[in-house]
């Protein structure tokens, strides 16, 4: 089973000179797709976890079978204005300009033990302001792993106090 | 196990006047998200499924997990330019002006058994397009269940050729 052939490469997208890293055939194929939970949830090593946290959107796809793989609640962590009840929010920077995420507030209680997921590590920017609305709410990250990471980009770079795993590197 | 008991209402949310109801609290319990995927499941009477549909952003939550249990495909329908991939899109109403949802053109075979969900059926402009891309591409629906359904805005109406399933109804 190798997970990289259900991963299909789209050229110029969202604009010209990025190569996108497509993941809807590995969602659309059950066998690959439980063989990538498995690599992920193996690489915990049985660390009790509590909860799992994935960023909108793509992130919500892996990390809701982690959440119940793990018996652990799920939390999305969205754009803003998403999120229905009381949130607190982290900025991060774009190209051009900046965006901004957020987490409900009871979400997570201190001491939590958190897995932060999500579909791609590039630049790091989103990862890092997910780790910082979790443990703004007290979290403990035991991890943030990822379907995918473009080392290219040094995304990890800024999230190195944290253990990282991702399934494919590029 | 009651299952109402994890979903909040928010008063005044997306905007004045509407209640809206929060499956956060849903997602965060592992207790009650797995009875209410093993609800959804039963609803099915081990009726066979190839593809699980889920519509964005809240279909992806129980709509992955209902493609694990199933052991079906999953494919994201998704807002416009979001879906790498070529599509075909279907427009739906809104209070004012219309929008649109997009499928991968590419996900569903002609014959496939699909299971078609989203968090809630509201008016079912949603479920409506959801069930024209599902249709277009050859697919046979073989339900569209959802976790809640608002009956006073009669959204079954718009997709009563195909059966439906509510976990919940207000």
């Amino acid at each position: 089973m190798k997970i990289e052939n259900y991963i299909r490469d789209i050229q110029d997208f969202p604009k010209e000179g990025i190569l996108f890293k497509d993941i809807t055939p590995l969602l659309n194929d059950p066998i690959a797709r439980t063989a990538c939970l498995k690599i992920l949830v193996n690489s915990l090593k049985n660390q009790k976890i509590d909860k799992v946290v994935g960023a909108e959107s793509r992130g919500f796809f892996f990390g809701m079978l982690l959440a119940q793989e793990l018996n652990a609640g799920f939390i999305p962590v969205r754009k803003p204005n998403k999120l229905p009840y009381e949130t607190i929010s982290a900025s991060y920077e774009l190209e051009y300009g900046s965006d901004s995420l957020e987490i409900h507030t009871d979400a997570i209680q201190k001491g939590d033990k958190v897995l932060v997921h999500d579909d791609v590590l590039a630049t790091g920017g989103t990862a890092k302001a997910v780790c910082e609305l979790v443990e703004k709410l007290g979290g403990e990250i035991v991890q943030c792993n990822f379907l995918m990471e473009l080392t290219f980009l040094n995304g990890r770079d800024k999230i190195m106090k944290h253990p990282i795993f991702s399934v494919l590197s590029y």
